[in-house]
């Protein structure tokens, strides 16, 4: 082993409670990267191939410094329990079909959108970072809405894909809004806005967002306090598979 | 189905001829992204996930622009059998450890920089695209080197893992310098430039390339009229395997 394993730094660790925000943040982007990685070689066409690895770059260029700001980058990427993870289960949800892969691309890259942009014009010591990623968020934007609005007014066929994919992860974007220490942007009031730019693409893609009482289910959370779902114990086994079999290895 | 199957540009197009010399070189980009992309998330560090998946990434828009002037680029990634393939065979053995794919990329990055250096200088219709990536080349080269340096003068382990692997890959080498019709370049000439470059490299890197009888041994090859190894298979199953099951499918 060459480095300690670094402490999760405490949610009251006071001058670097921004620390706490910068793992939370950086875990979301290096398990979404994660996940889209497993698109490479495997997208539907050539171009989304690109596409898919190109927001992947970009996520897990964000992890990293965002990471880096942490700890050891590597180590906390690879060396951590599964309980240490602070991502939204949003995001270590499966690829599913590519109409899956897009919903939650749209429901986690609206809310970054407006999180970043928050963030960059915040006090914190994560502003700078925040204002370099914004345009990088807004592309990966516009790449789900294109696409959700590609498939909802598709064929028959990707129209009913999308909709059972924006159904089946409706119940993981309550997590999306609720407080995390040491970021100083207001989450539970991002839901409105949120829902507004949701529900204006959904709806341009003459599809809807689950209402009544379905609505209601904002239930599945706890990722952030480390409570993670089922599917991603193996893409974590897969993540760390070779450097914990090669610990410290620099060959 | 959306599109017919294109043919697979024949040897004596006359004044297409550049097409098969399109349809070779895009082949090496695409499986060589393709065998880089099974890194993704599985890098010995997240710098170097990022170095290897830009690197794919480079090769597949050179394959993208290679196969789109031979015909319908997915149809040719998607719906081509292993023998209609014209890769050479060095570019499809599998990632290995780290050290094997590195040495698969020193061999590979510094003929393809000689050549493409030569295809930019001439009257090809590929003139100008090869141009465009003469600069990418010599970075992915530049990776290559220093890698090869890190790990030959680095720990005895990966110094040995290192030699192992210039050794294994020595024999697939020789189609290198195969001439490919179509392409204005002189190959057989460039096999004493390519041999100087290596060899300088793993000298420094105190390491050494295969004399004596082992030398003369670059016996595989086959490549290029659609003989491929074993590894190969696999990696097309799961490279086509989605498209193929939803053929034509564009949601």
């Amino acid at each position: 082993m060459t480095t300690a394993r670094p402490e999760t730094p405490a949610a009251d660790a006071g001058p670097a409670e921004h620390l706490h925000a910068a793992l939370a943040l950086g875990d979301d982007a290096l398990v979404l990267a994660q996940r889209l990685g497993e698109w490479t070689g495997n997208a539907p066409t050539l171009e989304e191939d690109v596409a898919l690895t190109n927001i992947g770059l970009d996520l897990l260029g964000q992890a990293r410094h965002l990471l880096g700001l942490v700890g050891d980058e590597d180590e906390l990427a690879f060396h951590r329990d599964e309980r240490e993870f602070r991502n939204l289960q949003l995001v270590e949800q499966p690829n599913g079909d590519f109409a899956h892969t897009i919903a939650r691309q749209l429901y986690f890259s609206c809310a970054q959108s407006l999180v970043h942009r928050e963030l960059a014009a915040s006090d914190s010591p994560l502003a700078g970072l925040a204002g370099k990623t914004v345009h990088e968020v807004a592309y990966h934007r516009d790449h789900a809405v294109q696409w959700t609005l590609r498939l909802g007014d598709g064929t028959e066929e990707s129209r009913t894909r999308m909709q059972r994919a924006l159904d089946a992860l409706w119940r993981y974007t309550g997590e999306l809004f609720d407080p995390v220490p040491g970021l100083p942007v207001d989450l539970p009031a991002l839901r409105a806005p949120w829902l507004r730019d949701v529900t204006e693409v959904v709806e341009r893609a003459t599809l809807r967002l689950p209402s009544g009482p379905d609505r209601a289910a904002w239930a599945a959370g706890g990722g952030r306090d480390g409570v993670h779902t089922e599917a991603f114990g193996r893409l974590l086994a897969e993540m760390q598979h070779l450097p914990r079999s090669h610990p410290g290895a620099r060959w």
